[in-house]
């Protein structure tokens, strides 16, 4: 679940006399997410999502997230909007964290992920990819490749309990991902965590994009390997081909991938599956007994690696 | 959090088929809650809470909940209602749960309890016992005074670690209890777990209850003392009397207890704090680590039992 501040009432009635939006009729926690604090929220001004900042999220990075939560819907990509307060400010503070107020979107994320679904992530992906172009500030992506040395280090020799030779084979994969990774694809704002729980859908098209907490400056083609390892694989870790083929062709459709992305792919997905196999293994390892939010088993991502150490080219994706 | 269940796309678009309540809109978990799997929906017909009884509700007793739910609403207690589907059925069948649809109540409940919150509770369950007392259907207590040493014999000597000597205490309590357990109070339907986040309010006034799957037939001044170890106590487990006295002023004034009643008020007020220590001893126990939902600390409660078995009259509740 995603509830870990508990926002009292004189404080959510004094956060709200901050903003021109009606009064409160509604506020109820939001199970999903793991991140931060989100509640759903209707005032006699309509409905809204009220979004705590949690210990992950660094504060300086979050007038980035909400400049391009702004810039992409202004180019009709859509997502949440930050909604300012009386005094044009959108981020705010509540409970002793930063707070803001983002608009709701309709829609149901996909509990079960049809190819269907992964065909029109494919085309969003490519729509969120040009409309972030003209979104000029950079933000590092804090779980790419420079991180991974780093994040292996803080996984104990424990996880080897996990699956045993886990580690090694972790060791191996990023020094290999960082010996082979690219530098010269093409950049811009990707997503970097578009997996199925941040996708509505609304009669069988996506009506919004939401969660952009880890939203940075990287090659976007890393963000479509996100996407395949999220979308496109099985619960017995198989790839599902359809899926895949459906998600790189219409993406490619509506942002035509370069020869160097295409040759790129697999190393970007074996990238794409160490970052969550290193932060899930933390995880796993860091979560204490009884927390709120339960570790998901880094398992699925060390099959997903194999998978893509096995693949050398594109074709492996049904392409 | 409260999401044991994911339903998926499918299953809930052959679900919501079954009801004449429009278009799905959307579909969000609830983080509130710790028995069922709650999830907000929104179709074009309006908003409603979509429940999946988990395994802690006996399907049995459902038709009960719901008709009971039905005769309040009826009788203008706010409280969620049943919708019924095509087929005039309320109760259905969702991934392999019994689930309900019922109306959304708008409100919020209050994470920092005042007096003014506890006196519209009183006169808020004096009028659901009121409306209550003319459905005849009855429901025992499963976790009454008869249920208390079962559910002792299964707490685990473990119990001492958290506070030496809890378990003997609790025994002696348990005891006790039983002995002087009144037999001829007024009874009737009582909801058994009135805490703050089942109770919305809306401008300083209780808009609706919600929660009623511990509902039972037992003594109505049972309900009471729920209700005062749940809104009465600070968290540094001091009973506030000012909050006690407005709890029970407002229930007089509108059901006024008779002598019986005020007399066994300390002796009830142990037994509803022995039943929470006993099922939170319990869970403390038995909730795996990584489970969904935090055990809550049963020490809140020993103290509680501690004040209401040094309280010889209702005086020492302010009145």
């Amino acid at each position: 679940m995603a509830v870990y501040t508990e926002v009292s009432d004189e404080a959510l009635e004094a956060f709200l006399a901050e903003y021109a939006i009606g009064d409160l009729i509604a506020f109820r926690g939001i199970a999903e997410g793991v991140e931060n604090s989100n509640f759903s929220l209707r005032t006699t001004g309509g409905d809204y999502i009220l979004t705590l900042y949690e210990k992950r999220v660094d504060p300086a990075d979050l007038p980035w997230f909400l400049g391009l939560m702004r810039h992409l819907a202004a180019r009709r990509v859509s997502c949440p909007q930050p909604v300012a307060g009386r005094d044009g400010e959108s981020l705010r503070a509540l409970c002793g964290r930063k707070a803001a107020i983002t608009t709701f979107l309709p829609g149901v994320w996909p509990r079960r992920v049809q190819a269907a679904h992964c065909e029109r992530l494919g085309t969003s992906l490519a729509a969120l990819h040009r409309a972030g172009a003209d979104f000029a500030p950079i933000r590092a992506n804090g779980l790419g490749p420079a991180a991974w040395p780093g994040l292996l280090a803080r996984i104990s020799p424990a996880a080897d309990q996990l699956h045993p030779g886990m580690l090694a084979e972790t060791a191996l994969a990023v020094r290999a991902c960082l010996d082979g990774w690219p530098d010269a694809l093409p950049r811009g704002q990707i997503h970097a965590d578009l997996f199925p729980d941040n996708v509505f859908f609304l009669g069988g098209e996506i009506s919004g994009l939401i969660d952009f907490y880890f939203a940075c400056t990287d090659f976007l083609a890393y963000d479509l390997a996100v996407c395949l390892n999220a979308w496109c694989f099985e619960t017995d870790m198989s790839l599902n081909v359809t899926k895949s083929r459906a998600l790189l062709r219409a993406y490619d459709r509506a942002r035509p991938l370069d020869p160097g992305e295409w040759a790129a792919l697999p190393l970007l997905c074996q990238g794409a599956a160490l970052r969550f196999l290193l932060t899930r293994l933390f995880d796993w390892q860091n979560t204490p007994p009884g927390a709120l939010v339960t570790p998901k088993n880094p398992l699925a991502y060390l099959h997903r690696l194999r998978f893509h150490r096995a693949a050398t080219t594109a074709s492996a994706y049904g392409v």
